[in-house]
């Protein structure tokens, strides 16, 4: 109806077929002719619901502020979103836990999804535009009926963030108290059992861990590179040597043994398994590997799309911390920083939380310490070429597209 | 709680004034420490109906299709800003019919709030980028379960247009009905109703023709204005006609004739009135005056804020059709436009409406027609600056800035 | 130096590889320490040029308008990044054209760069809120100084559509003149080249045309659909003849006659070569097919990259007539439309752009009429799917990444 | 020419106005028809400079890397818009300097350029999003050949620091090296002289001392406002004291006293200045009394415009953080934060610089922490409304508003 001609009458011509009902059609007798045929736009997005949800505790106190509903309205459609992350990120695990991500032709729905939730909180930051244009005296009229109704004190938020991985020990205490601590009985159960749920994180991980080439009886991946790397060194240092004695070549060798220990710490397991107990790392140390494998060769068909998903999640941690940094200043703005007024201050918490600590990918960005010119990559043989072409024949199973949901 | 500081303590303080009931407090006895001292987050965002509502009618049917979640997530992100939209509009619109816009005081408030709606719509044109991460064949596997429920059957979509001022004779037909027909009883009710109320375009025009400076017995602008603009013409003409022969006076002199024929059109006010009969000038003439000498006098103290108001309204139209475009150019990649096919095309009908008909304040983009040199502008007298800025004055009430909502 | 620290010191050591020259280092004695080692930021940049070549016309006249330098500026933007996006697309093309496209490895790189356009036009879209901040008023002080620079009197403009495939025939005359005629010399000779080399259109379809599973002696796509469509609509003839005489029955019967009209219009090569006869559609026969193959199994790891390329073609369709759309706003606010006035108006002429006429990839958008049910879509059997995948093995030899530039 | 039809023919007409020279249309004998009558749009924009200052190092050396082109456009295309921001802040400053902005007229030009530039600064954030289409890997193929050129080693975004405000000794040194040290020569001298210029935080600290109604012999505002804010105080601890004891009771008892200690830090001077000499505070005690007074009686006619600036001044301070926070994020991208491995860390020394030290109006922030019911907001009496909307009127003055640029 109306005009978004998204539904032709076409459509009813497939409405015979298999997964409906016959009596579908049936239930439709006596139906307005508006909504012949099916459900009504109002009652399809349950608009009863959506747009009677705002009440203005201000109105209900006797004393209406206008931009009260504006501030309800943001809220809620920050909740919405987050309603749809959770709904992409919740079938993307499902992908991966399921092990029909082992298909490749799963690769597609997992990169789509995770970019959809890219674009959703680009948006997102997008949308603090809009609650800037409330001045923080207009919020002061109203935020003392809001009392602990914390503005963004968000159960969804929480739950993303550890269904993402953000681990509860890094996790910044607010009130001195652990961040559950500060819900209520259901929704701290909720939150702990999402805390022990597989996470995005954790997923990826295992995926990584199993890139072809990584094993040592194979393409050995990892032990080639760490040859090529000290060689490369090695030649770079012999050409140093033989330059004339000057600041530069003091400079260069200088370089040289600054890279010889960078190098030396990402061979070192041990060092990343300290890094991963103090939360400097997150991955194994053969995700790890994975990851850098798909860097060098991400231009091989195989690795298309494993980079893009790669890549997709940095803009989510990004996102996210852009997220909180908007909101930082936002807070900023509103209630100010009480410095040099002895009142303790909510807006230094929010910044503490803009840190790394937060980035739950964030091996995926500090991979780039670790790039080394294209000739010191290890090539691939025409045998492994091969393999990895045929790795995606290796499951013959069919999976259809849409049961993985 | 949670992590938002904007709710401090210390506004359990301000809890304590007049328009706070005394039993306010004493309700909250026995309530979980969370929730201390008032309303929880979930609750005041009344979140178990926002987050509940998503009903895939593919589900239903037996077909889950993962897309459909998006897409009524959107919709309802849509419904959930035009409610919000409405809000101010209505807010804005109250002021205008109160007569509190009378009162300078209540200007900022009034172009606050239309800033708001810019906003608004700013970020509901980025919000396609959201929905077109959802493909054609994605769509394709649940719109039959769609049926009537038509993408942007919005009645709170057609309210605001007609609350702003999109006319019922200048719509775009759809099926070959009138568009209220498209709607049910009681909507159709709310709409014919809505259309009966002051528009915005209506207000605005009213307040138009209260500018200070249009009266014929003071400062006369309109008379002032034709005076010197063919005074002028006159000057350039007598310059053209010194000029030796030559293919420039010729065109010069082409030009001024129809220089002419614009202005001459301009103060006919006879044309003007058939313009608006044919729906190609909405504003009366003498608001059409009052918006031209808030344009030439903008600087003015008095005139500054009148003149980012324009500038708002025109921002609004604008965003409004970029709005109904970027939806055009969605649905063309969603349905095709079936040219070709012998198929009947909604997305023609869609292009339709993204025209000059629909843009409400139309004249005030046609006036940029009729601008002139700033040493062709009358000027305003000792006077008259002094009356201009004193007009303020003479609003002697107090109009406490809430009341008027 | 200063604050941006991409390149730390260790990137000194890398210089010393094959690449580079003796005497680059040699070159460098003498300069200033903040320069050592290599260019200087400003130089890099060519700042000198970049930041002087702003002259004011008004200010030549002995009248500087503050906000022409906006104006240009603004301009000098979108020509900036039109030369970007022409470096991009020329690199996709030569890619296409030189038959590298052929070895999988470079789709990354083809769908990286189509993608970067798409960003590129993304920003240019939004740079439009900047000039907005110039009123009509702003402009008209200066304006009269521009006299023939049209502000998009773009050459790059006009080389960039024609690479991507505008065609020449499908352009709206101006001032009734062929497009090209409104250039000079030697610019119009630049355009009348760009004209005759291969557009991404042509390459674009001839990489669709090769697209595998379309030959007739191998999986045969194009007839395997054809019958599974036909077999479908008799399934659902039949069906719908059992259904007892109803007002439904009548309106699925009229329905399923449209459909049939539809699917034989797609299989009829003698209409589509009308359609493209009459530009209704751009791509031959064969790459139609490819590309709605592309959509039905977008899925297969083969197909994924495709299907992506094919998603961001549309995106710089849609990107290029939103930028379309929104410079014809931005006129209509600075000039006005003139209806009304007897002038005559440039404003109509650009609105005339915004059509179909310029989409280059119309076809992709209007496969969306032709799709289909999950289940009518030919099944690959095992071979076709080792088939596909197999595909990519066939090319042995090895194409360096950058070689292609 | 071409499809812009900004420039109608009717501006030859005004050509022949005063300011013009009478030998201007002479020189444009004998040119070429496209041109007549003025300049070329090529010619206009220096395009011959713009399109040609892409010269890539990586090619120079032999290897010429694709993704360098990018790195270089989108850096001139910073450099483009620093260039406006410099040109719309020295005309504010100017106007500020000169004094013109007693002339309340000019209010509305200062405003409408500071909000050009918050406009243009949302755009830079954004623009990152194309810069972030390069990834790590191929950044790292090319930035060995760039050497000492920083990325945003840039003289312009230093000298609009030092205009906007950014004190010399907040800033954080970078190489244990001064900031200016890391400049040579004559660049250092250009930021020596424009930390010496009065910055537009002085001129507008100079501009609110004025801010009418805080005169001792007059309104007075302060006073009125700490006896009335005291008075507060006094009443809800007496309402407190009333209450029977309870939890309750006792928390509100320590609001009271942190609500206290907050005022009391407030109407202390020394404190202030303390908090200025540490970089706590920037503006004077009298500045930030008249922001105050702004704040509060901002929908006085008088103050609204007023309001809006001290808003937008907020925005450039929260933007210039966000354009830094977005600059951190892809630096971490780009090379890694050196976390765990030795090396040390640019990326550690720019996330330094997103901190309130670089908030150059971060008074105007944290003036939210002091704002206080309406009813304790002095009134104004009719006098004092008077007294306000006058105070425009005693500038007779006229001030042509382009003389000031």
């Amino acid at each position: 109806m109306s005009e978004c001609p998204y539904f032709e009458k076409r459509h009813l011509l497939f409405k015979i077929k298999p997964p409906l009902e016959d009596d579908e059609d049936s239930s439709q007798e006596g139906v307005n002719k508006a909504s012949k045929g099916g459900v009504v736009y109002g009652d399809y997005l349950q608009l009863d619901k959506i747009t009677t949800a705002q009440v203005l505790q201000s109105e209900l106190k006797g004393n209406k502020i206008h931009d009260e509903h504006l501030f309800i309205v943001t809220h809620q459609a920050y909740e919405l979103w987050f309603k749809q992350i959770l709904f992409e990120l919740d079938s993307v695990r499902e992908i991966f836990i399921s092990g029909h991500v082992r298909d490749e032709r799963n690769m597609l729905k997992v990169n789509t999804r995770i970019h959809r939730i890219v674009m959703i909180f680009r948006l997102l930051v997008d949308q603090f535009a809009v609650l800037e244009t409330m001045t923080a005296l207009d919020f002061f009229d109203f935020r003392e009926y809001l009392s602990a109704a914390s503005g963004f004190q968000s159960l969804q938020f929480r739950v993303l963030e550890n269904k993402i991985g953000v681990p509860d020990n890094l996790r910044v205490p607010y009130n001195r108290r652990h961040y559950r601590d500060n819900f209520k009985g259901h929704d701290s159960k909720t939150l702990l059992q999402t805390e022990q749920e597989p996470t995005l994180l954790k997923l990826v991980e295992e995926w990584l861990e199993r890139t072809p080439g990584l094993e040592v009886d194979g393409f050995n991946f990892w032990e080639r590179l760490k040859i090529n790397i000290f060689d490369g060194l090695n030649v770079e240092k012999e050409k140093i040597e033989k330059m004339p004695e000057s600041e530069e070549k003091e400079e260069l060798t200088a370089e040289l043994v600054k890279q010889r220990e960078i190098f030396t710490s990402l061979f070192d397991e041990k060092r990343h398994d300290h890094l991963v107990s103090k939360g400097e790392r997150r991955l194994s140390y053969k995700a790890l590997q994975g990851a850098l494998m798909i860097y060098f060769y991400r231009e091989e068909p195989r690795f298309q799309v494993p980079f893009q998903l790669l890549t997709s999640l940095m803009d989510i941690d990004t996102l996210m911390t852009k997220w909180r940094y908007n909101h930082v200043c936002m807070v900023h703005r509103m209630i100010g920083s009480k410095a040099g007024t002895g009142g303790s201050s909510g807006y230094l918490y929010l910044r503490s939380t803009v840190s790394d600590r937060y980035k739950v990918f964030v091996d995926l960005f500090n991979l780039a310490t670790f790039l080394v010119p294209r000739h010191w990559v290890p090539k691939l043989n025409p045998n492994v070429h091969t393999f990895l072409y045929m790795a995606e024949c290796c499951d013959s199973s069919y999976c259809s597209s849409e049961d993985s949901d």
